[in-house]
């Protein structure tokens, strides 16, 4: 019996995630729920899968989720700084990182040195912080287990090849709801366009991302941590119908794909119960039902996001930190119609151009640099604003 | 350094493998070479990779090869039966048995019974005996390192996956030279139009059964002994591209693909390295060279060797190795321009019928099978000759 935490788990992320444990009982326990703001959902969950612990993030809601898990054994905290104490209990196996933005980085941090498995779905902690958490979870001998669909599969591709070195990996891209698009048209995209992701249901901050290529650049720079690979050992091919979710290529030119109908149970479970698959009835793949695959270059100058990100992993340092604050800006901007979608690009560049560049940051560099950028990507969203 | 047999080192496996020795000489040492009758290059192979042993199977050419050799340390052996004793010397490590045709049987069980492990490029091996062979490997705990592509393919995507079960193999074809042609259309192909293959550069035996799908039959066989599955666990997919080697799901539904362009040097370094994995200057796979990969149903009406195949498979004991024996005969008739290419399955189909069935076959009956086999399908071609 797994015992597990999930951080976020009233996201898309975390309730695919509690599908699975509520599949396989025998094997997943919940030891811990948590959310930011969803109180009626958290309660919910709570009282179907009894956990030790709930935390609710957003301390006005902590009475409210008291008093409705009252009648039930269950631990209640409030506060953001409760989940770096209940990601590093004693009893926990295995971490579920399901939360959303550079707020993940703490308790991911507190589980790896409380020796605590990660199933890592918040990429921004690796972005954000990828040297020092891979360094982390290398002296505390940590599994960093993707639960993102593209590194779950070249981490699947991986298993049983770990003396062999990789040449290269492909990230594949659905290329999103704006593939083949112009700046013309993206300049007057609305939100509800930009949230109608052609192949894959999830919350909303990343299906921006995925339309505007951030995602997959900030994917890039994942990768480039979990797998222990330099810049141009990474490429992305836009592969509109997701199928094929990401390729490793070997040294001796043998490449290999993880492959399957977009569906995110499938890395979570494989994440949680890693090395051992488990057997399920998620929907088939059937080649019938597509009969073509297909593949085209990432257009880096249309979709300027990608470009940034490989330019701010080439720069390195707290590049990425800068690049993702001001993302996590942008797009909570964007989403409130406060600016365009070509509009974000601008502001993520100056953002890159003005905040401090430092080579060799520390975590408390790494949190200034997110808090800074976070402000000045405010200002500069103001000014801009439509 | 690895000590190598090569069965059939002047066919078109045998001169690739000795590419990939030439290549790895810190790795590979060349310890038998043998040849069905191409004398010619048997000598020059020897010169160059100077074995202990060379065996040339027509015996009418053994004094020429040996003379050809007298000033080099090399014994020279002649006759099919010298093949089981190279096969078994103690100082191998593994034998590559890139022999054409049933006969590839008695000297890959010799190999076996002496421990060797087997780099499998003979499939007929498996599709004529395979429940023999593989309890044998299994009792001298033998490896079998498939070395046709598709095999190979599956067996690089259960590395590291031991402990799962496959659900199902999907194992591509090309679809050959005839790919959507009809019945009308094959039954006026000539052997020279058969034997342009579209993607593989292979021998003529090989080319013939690409055409007529046979060889992907032999291939379903040859994977139900080597993956152990059963019929219905074996599916065939059309992809002319030929870049996706072959896929496996497993049971959560996971699909894990090998693909690169297609390079018969991949899958016979990767058996005789397994499992680890060399450097190498072969061609890359660059995606906007495929912007497309596409996908169909094989098509078994107008292709019949397919479903008979299937057909013997499902029924069992020796109808494998009727259908192989038959295949053998008519393929070589092909060639001779003495029966048409729709004749093909017809010969083959009634050897089907007239051969005694035998459900639980020992080794006996699998040479007396084959031998009843080809006389019956012998006198079938003469009776059909155009």
């Amino acid at each position: 019996m797994k015992n597990i935490t999930i951080l976020g788990s009233t996201g898309s992320i975390g309730t695919q995630a509690l599908e699975v444990i509520r599949d396989n009982p025998s094997i997943f326990k919940v030891f811990v729920l948590s959310a930011l703001k969803n109180s009626d959902l958290l309660i919910k969950q709570a009282k179907e899968f009894k956990p030790e612990y709930v935390v609710i993030c957003d301390e006005t809601r902590y009475l409210y989720v008291k008093e409705s898990l009252s009648n039930l054994n269950i631990k209640v905290l409030a506060g953001e700084d409760a989940l770096a104490e209940v990601a590093a209990y004693p009893e926990i196996d295995i971490v579920l990182t399901a939360i959303m933005g550079s707020v993940g980085l703490k308790p991911t941090i507190a589980a790896i040195k409380a020796g605590k498995d990660i199933a890592l779905a918040n990429k921004e902690t690796l972005v954000v912080a990828g040297e020092l958490v891979t360094q982390l979870a290398k002296e505390h001998q940590v599994k960093i287990l993707p639960v993102d669909s593209e590194h779950s599969a070249i981490f699947q591709c991986l298993v049983g090849e770990e003396q062999n070195e990789i040449e290269k990996i492909y990230l594949t891209a659905s290329g999103g709801p704006f593939l083949g698009k112009d700046k013309n048209f993206l300049a007057n995209v609305k939100k509800e366009q930009a949230l109608k992701h052609p192949n894959w249901v999830m919350g909303a901050k990343i299906t921006i991302d995925s339309a505007s290529l951030m995602n997959k650049g900030l994917e890039v720079i994942e990768a480039k941590w979990l797998f222990n690979l330099s810049v141009d050992q990474i490429d992305v091919i836009v592969h509109p119908q997701s199928i094929i979710h990401s390729i490793v290529q070997f040294t001796d030119g043998s490449m290999k794909a993880q492959m399957g109908v977009p569906d995110m149970k499938l890395p979570i479970q494989y994440a949680l119960n890693y090395p051992d698959r488990l057997k399920n009835n998620f929907k088939r793949f059937n080649f019938l039902e597509y009969p073509s695959f297909s593949f085209q270059k990432a257009d880096l100058e249309t979709f300027r996001n990608l470009d940034l990100a490989f330019t701010s992993l080439k720069k390195g340092g707290n590049m990425p930190c800068i690049l993702n604050a001001a993302n996590e800006i942008v797009v909570e901007s964007f989403l409130k119609d406060e600016i365009g979608f070509l509009q974000m690009s601008e502001v993520i560049e100056q953002c890159m151009e003005e905040i401090k560049f430092i080579e060799k940051p520390q975590l408390s560099d790494y949190l200034e640099t997110d808090k800074h950028t976070r402000i000045l990507a405010a200002e500069l969203v103001t000014k801009n604003k439509i």
